[in-house]
């Protein structure tokens, strides 16, 4: 059964993979339902220990509904929760123990593996850098965002909407940050880093994107980064590449694109498919390899998007998250604090010596 | 039958509606064949001219294979062709006589209504401001590419790869370019203009795209543009908007993006549904509603690409064009030239008063 725990409690953290995973569990539009079923099969299906965070009233009743016997599942009581539609650092200011902000806390105090929400995303962002505080040389944490692609491979794009104007040497952090991810998450050793361009040449991209291409060729041998130069929009999703590195700008751009169209093509087929008795029937029997193709398509199975850069690990689930997309987002938090990413990440920018984001020219400041 | 024309020869232009559209015979990785079976298609389809530029040797065999009786088109012959892989100014600038050059000398020279290529798209950039000029007081000419959108509609992206450092301005200027074109192609009076941003609200976007939203918003009544803010990525395909306007960076990236997407999606559902008999049954039944969805998508019903803001019509048709897709790039040539499109342009910039550009902030060129 559940039982509560004080968010500012004394108890000591035991050896690290007995450590719950913090959940926001008033995060997202499916929330608390979906976000305590997912609590719910993540521990049992991986044994791990999930802390609820939210409005204990709320939550508690929702447990109930579930057989939890056997597994490691609590609540730590909160009254506040910040709302999609909040300014995302004034909320988190004010609302000092909103459900975002304790997630990172237990994170910070040892008492959590990671923090997971899939609530205001920009809140997250915001919760995981004054609670965790960036990793010392980050000059700015990034999401990455990881998407089907061709043959079954994935692919992260980072940034996608931490921060719209960039510097190069930014993007060269996000080059190592994604390979740091990717490394731990994907058990991918040497993933192939690409920079998102409008041509594959060297001399193609806007200034911003040249000048990082510059960068990321001279520092890859020393940071371990698998670079493989430019690539272009089509390239995303083809398999060959890893991690696309871009500003988060035009890493936004991309993933509401990408998921618009997948939307207007997967709306078409079922249009057509069904405007005719014959093809209905045809659509009928093809129903398997559709339900394969949404799974192979399906967001929820990559278990969110981390916040990069920062001393804990953080994870954004999608705000449509639906139980299995919770699941797969507390796998993640723990594999990737399993495999001490933040440290992974330190390790490489030390590596990397000081930062020379102060040195860039200020024209790039305007991406 | 087909006759030669010198290109500067002295056969006076006769009135507006019975000139030919000049057609590069050697651009793209389908000619000459599919560009002169194109040429014939339009001929015969919509009776317009063609003037078919390259090689006399090469593109009158290709032409005698199909019947031309009662069509009208002539070849101008030049033994200067530029490659896809040549540097596109340079390569203008060195083969005087290039074929996609004279389409523009014909245009400029009035013997033509457009020029129309598949070839390289710099070069065709190039030969327009060398040959055409720039409107007066457009800044920077840009391509706008209009792509399949939900619901039977379309939608154009400005710019898709012109100019890929963009000042505020520029973008001003794409919105009131876009806008014209759509009114003399699609014949929609009051066509929606977007912004591509990273979020809805007005304060969303980089410094670029804020001042840009700021520039568009206060000029719209005046310049008779639509304006409806900011749009996503997710609404590009949405059928919303017709109109998305972008730097030549993002833009680019964004077609690319939904050819790779489409593409990566199109192919997985062909695995899937072939790897079981059932399925590959019901693929079977499903086909018509399949060729449905493939033409409703398909870039080759939409005419290719224009090139806006010189004096005079150029249109850019995919690398990949087969005869469809160049067939309808001169339906669009001769609409646009019909419509007047260039005196539209000028009409709008007029009304705007002179460019902001050189007063916009020197941080912005940095995009």
């Amino acid at each position: 059964m559940a039982e509560t725990q004080a968010a500012n409690g004394a108890q000591p953290a035991g050896p690290r993979s007995t450590l719950p995973v913090a959940l926001d569990a008033m995060g997202g539009d499916y929330a608390p339902a979906e976000v305590v079923l997912g609590a719910v099969q993540a521990a049992t299906e991986y044994g791990v220990g999930v802390t609820l965070v939210g409005p204990e009233p709320i939550i508690a009743p929702e447990l109930a509904k579930h057989d939890t016997s056997g597994l490691h599942i609590d609540i730590v009581h909160t009254d506040e929760v910040i709302g999609m539609d909040e300014h995302p650092a004034e909320a988190v200011r004010t609302k000092r123990r909103n459900s975002i902000t304790l997630c990172h806390e237990l994170t910070r105090d040892g008492k959590a593996l990671g923090a997971v929400s899939a609530g205001n995303s920009g809140a997250v962002l915001a919760a995981a850098i004054f609670t965790l505080r960036r990793i010392k040389g980050v000059d700015r944490p990034a999401f990455g965002g990881v998407f089907p692609a061709a043959n079954g491979k994935r692919v992260m794009v980072i940034d996608i909407g931490a921060n719209t104007d960039c510097k190069p040497p930014y993007l060269l952090q996000f080059a190592l940050m994604g390979t740091a991810y990717m490394r731990a998450v994907f058990g991918d050793e040497s993933p192939k880093v690409g920079l998102l361009a409008n041509g594959e040449e060297e001399t193609k991209g806007d200034q911003l994107t040249q000048e990082a291409h510059r960068l990321i060729k001279a520092a890859a041998p020393t940071a371990g980064i698998n670079f493989i130069g430019n690539v272009e929009g089509k390239d995303i999703n083809g398999g060959e590449v890893d991690i696309v590195v871009c500003d988060g700008f035009v890493g936004n751009v991309v993933l509401k694109t990408l998921e618009g169209m997948s939307k207007m093509l997967l709306d078409t087929i079922r249009q057509e498919l069904t405007a005719g008795p014959i093809t209905s029937v045809g659509a009928l029997l093809a129903k398997p390899a559709f339900d394969r193709v949404r799974k192979k398509l399906d967001y929820q199975e990559y278990g969110g998007v981390p916040v990069l850069g920062v001393n804990g690990v953080s994870i954004i689930a999608h705000g449509r998250s639906k139980a299995r997309a919770i699941k797969n987002a507390i796998r993640v938090a723990r594999q990737a604090a399993e495999a001490q990413l933040p440290q992974a990440i330190a390790d490489g920018l030390t590596r990397l010596g000081p930062s020379a984001a102060d040195e860039a020219p200020v024209t790039s400041e305007a991406r």
